[in-house]
């Protein structure tokens, strides 16, 4: 995997960043205004009929706007409620019953138009329906435009853990139109923010510089840094996904603060704490963790705890999480290899590591001293 | 696609052929009393976990036999209710329940013993638990050793259409032991022999010529003709699917009888009719078509006729399915492209061609010549 060089601002009205997958390569889109451009989907249809897939929050503000964009196709849709706790089995029947109802063929293809929730569902019904059928991401949020659309990774929760039933399964192309992060709360901006943090910490230490100085802009939505940092921030997720489509090995380098933070989702109850939020604090608990093994400088992770505060993130975990219980939602979740907790920790800022050598004391020292933190 | 030569009786205890998919390449063992053959399973369990999925009818028989041949891994098992309506996603995720119950992880090994349903459910499990695992197939009816362990077709029905939600998933094996057929009801003995029958004419005349002779010793359990008959549509099936894994065109040829039998099957209740009782009618009517449009010789038909009857088969679809409702229920089938009926149909015994020029109206004449037989 190539580093990248200093990060250059984007001001294209529409880039093209292409995800390298050999048969299975896409481009991503990354501009103002794209859902209406139908330059931007006409040359990933193939057959003559869409299905679009939205949610109840979304479909409101940009359905007309994307089915514009789609004019000229036979286009059906399927509106789910909103919400992580609507990601399971019961909801993806949803889209088949639209599907098997509209009679859609093998030539159909899915158009994705929300956050994560509505995109891994989506691509996991495509995934699915009749053993497979295309389908395009238009992620609405900034978590979905700089993470969950870029990958490939499909499917809904489980009771007993988060993602646990999904595929593998490629779109043919993703719009990320930034417009329509002026719709999205506060709250869920700054859960993007988290993803987009994160990537700095695995393998970009000068985007983590730049963000250092930008985030206040990003917040304020300026249009230029939000391109530049969902351009940076796919491309140095392509470049990971595209060593290791799979995640036999350099892949799960993406997991860095998702084991913590998929344990304060499901402790707390999928939809309580955004899943960018849940992130931010489990990246903040990485570099704890990895300063106590000695593997980091404190003062790097004071910088992190202070840009993901900057961010508008929590930095402490909820204090209603027991100790043991932290350990058992960490143990179900899919870094367990042969019953070793396997952790993605830092060496530095821009150099995280896979290792399964983490002493489960320590492990439990770090939660502990965090949620001091909270009292 | 290459043909086969002349059919060669196997008398080995253990036969191996091999399915050529690159990475994905798997080995068919066929043979007597491998159930509880350590050798057939050892080199294609990567952990030390596996998960065995059976049904309520075959786990009796023979769970015990399989676990004697997986001794010396961490077994855990799930029963499912045994029956074609239960191939849903409700039951499938008891699968999913009892993986997460057992915290198995990703290298956990799925086995699936029992029949198609059990194999293709089984099956789906592992291609969508987190996100892919590997699973064996220890298929114990003829249909399954012959059809459904072999291609990588993985999936449940739909109330609105059969397998309409799944997967392709190569098994890592899969291990045919023919003691398992002697606990078969002559019912679903005659229902495998619809699918062997199908590969003698899909592209293997020789193959139906010596089936012309020799479906007496199948019927009669005859372990030299099983294995045989076994290896023969293993290696017509693995040819055919080894030259097209994703069914973009050639291995639609398999789909031979399937558009009639799927809409009996949909048409009469899942269950109600065997697939493969299902299958040897539509085999006949595909016959029936292809000579109605003066493809197919009527020597030929007959030919086929007779030996789906000396298969122990039916002949002549149900009565109680309106015209209309043939074709509504065909139409839904995966068969559709861009709206147009594709029919799998013969120009011999041997020959089969996928073909988008039905017409509608000779389909219909197709169907109610067949009923009037019924009365």
């Amino acid at each position: 995997m190539g580093a990248l060089g200093p990060v250059s601002v984007s001001t294209a009205e529409r880039q093209r960043l292409d995800v390298e997958l050999g048969e299975r390569s896409y481009p991503i889109y990354i501009g103002r205004n794209l859902l209406s451009d139908p330059a931007c989907y006409r040359p990933y249809i193939v057959g003559e009929r869409v299905m679009i897939v939205s949610n109840e929050t979304v479909a409101p503000l940009y359905l007309d706007a994307l089915r514009a964009g789609l004019e000229g196709f036979e286009i059906d849709q399927v509106i789910l409620p909103d919400g992580e706790r609507y990601k399971d089995l019961t909801t993806l029947n949803h889209i088949f019953d639209a599907l098997l109802e509209r009679r859609c063929g093998r030539d159909v293809t899915i158009v994705a138009l929300g956050g994560g929730v509505v995109g891994d569902m989506a691509g996991f019904a495509a995934a699915c329906y009749q053993r497979g059928v295309p389908f395009i991401q238009v992620p609405t949020t900034l978590l979905a435009q700089v993470d969950s659309s870029v990958g490939g990774k499909t499917g809904v929760n489980h009771p007993a853990g988060k993602n646990m039933i999904g595929a593998f399964h490629q779109p043919r192309a993703v719009i990320a139109d930034t417009a329509t992060l002026e719709t999205l709360s506060e709250r869920e901006l700054s859960a993007g923010l988290a993803e987009v943090i994160k990537y700095g910490l695995i393998s970009d230490r000068l985007f983590f510089d730049w963000l250092e100085e930008k985030v206040p802009a990003l917040r304020a939505l300026d249009p230029v840094a939000l391109a530049t940092a969902i351009d940076r921030s796919c491309q140095n997720k392509a470049l990971i996904v595209a060593a290791d489509e799979r995640e036999s090995g350099q892949r799960a380098l993406l997991n860095l603060g998702h084991s913590f933070g998929h344990a304060i989702e499901a402790g707390t109850g999928y939809g309580t704490w955004l899943h960018g939020e849940a992130v931010g604090v489990g990246l903040v608990m990485a570099a704890q963790l990895s300063e106590r093994l000695g593997w980091l400088k404190p003062v790097d992770t004071a910088r992190i705890q202070d840009l993901v505060a900057c961010a508008g993130l929590p930095i402490v975990p909820p204090d209603s999480l027991p100790s043991e219980r932290w350990l058992e939602l960490m143990a179900v979740d899919k870094k367990v290899q042969r019953g070793r907790l396997r952790l993605v920790l830092l060496q530095g800022i821009g150099a995280a590591l896979l290792t399964a050598d983490v002493d489960a004391g320590q492990l439990r020292a770090t939660i502990a001293a965090a949620q001091r933190q909270t009292a």
